[in-house]
């Protein structure tokens, strides 16, 4: 095999990796508001711990990509595919904190009955997995059209966080063990508004692979 | 002169393009607090106009290092410095986002009387700033000692934030403005604690990058 098609298939394995960490991110996202949802200290530990392994597999891609550039020096246009799985990558691992954050709420609040059942947070975090999902779809497919979408997508996640601000303004009071539980639910709302936020950046970052262009997904 | 004079000139510029853009985070951060404590939304505008300015930066800090990875093929310990140095451009860039949330709540609150003036926020940013200024010296000198001492640093915005938390849903109450207010400025002082944890992030890197052993300063 040539120099060429063993860069390519370094590349493809690239994009493999990158999936793979995007599949456990996504799932630590999941975990975690389950865990929150259903008070299970147990299932939030796992995904505190689960972390390390997504931050590990994060400096293995990066590391790998760098050696990738300095060997093959790559062209242009490759160079900037590997320059821009280096963003994605620390997008990934920005959402797998959230997902930490979120499961430290489930651990900071273990024992306490839930003011009222999670509805809108558990269908945020079901967006912004979608999101997720598309985000890399369009990665791997270099498919604009797919990463534009997620604007709309990111739309819905701002809605639901501006309803559930409102909500749990309303919510507080005289009682402060409620004032403590429903601003540690509104910072999960506010996690959650961020991960798609990466997913968005994500998103843009494929588009200027693909077009050269900036192109702002997130208004 | 020689090509391996030329890749360490090459490196000193990005150590001093990294400092400079340092330095606009630094004040983008200092403004946005500004802003919230005298309620001025006209230099709450100018922040976040500045912030397309700082992603211009990091674009252009990355696409160099890229470049000249492929171009130079720098040894290992080279080639894990433009790394460090591309880590640490993705900090700087997510504490001038932070700024720009900040600047975001000052313009939020437009017109609106503070509960009480601002005491411990802008405490709290003081010392973020003096942490990311001591990241980015340590960088520069490669200087673990001084790395290590973030952890003390972060350790304070911590107790700051576990403070203001608690005085703020002291605060909350029946009157909704009042709560919309208060969560806007507990939101203020989540970022400043998060503008901590990319210092201490980078204080990390610079350990890495220097010793090669991953060491956790925000316990």
């Amino acid at each position: 095999m040539d120099t060429r098609s063993n860069f390519h298939q370094s590349l493809e394995e690239l994009q493999a990796d990158l999936l793979k960490m995007g599949t456990l991110v996504e799932e630590a996202i999941y975990q975690a508001v389950k865990s929150l949802a259903r008070m299970d200290v147990k299932m939030a530990e796992e995904t505190i711990e689960q972390d390390d392994k997504i931050d590990q597999m994060m400096l293995e891609i990066e590391e790998r990509c760098l050696r990738l550039i300095a060997l093959q020096q790559p062209m242009a246009g490759d160079l900037r595919v590997i320059g821009m799985a280096m963003k994605i990558v620390t997008d990934l691992e920005r959402i797998a904190d959230h997902a930490v954050d979120i499961a430290k709420t489930t651990r900071r609040l273990a024992g306490e009955t839930l003011v009222k059942p999670l509805v809108d947070i558990p269908r945020m975090a079901d967006i912004a997995k979608e999101m997720l999902r598309d985000a890399l779809t369009a990665f791997v497919e270099k498919n604009v059209a797919r990463a534009e979408g997620l604007a709309e997508k990111d739309d819905q996640v701002d809605k639901l966080y501006t309803e559930i601000f409102q909500e749990i303004i309303g919510l507080m009071g005289t009682d402060l063990s409620v004032n403590r539980q429903v601003t540690h639910l509104l910072m999960v709302a506010r996690y959650l508004e961020r991960v798609a936020d990466h997913a968005t950046n994500i998103g843009e970052w494929v588009i200027y692979m693909v077009t050269g262009q900036r192109k702002d997904l997130n208004l």
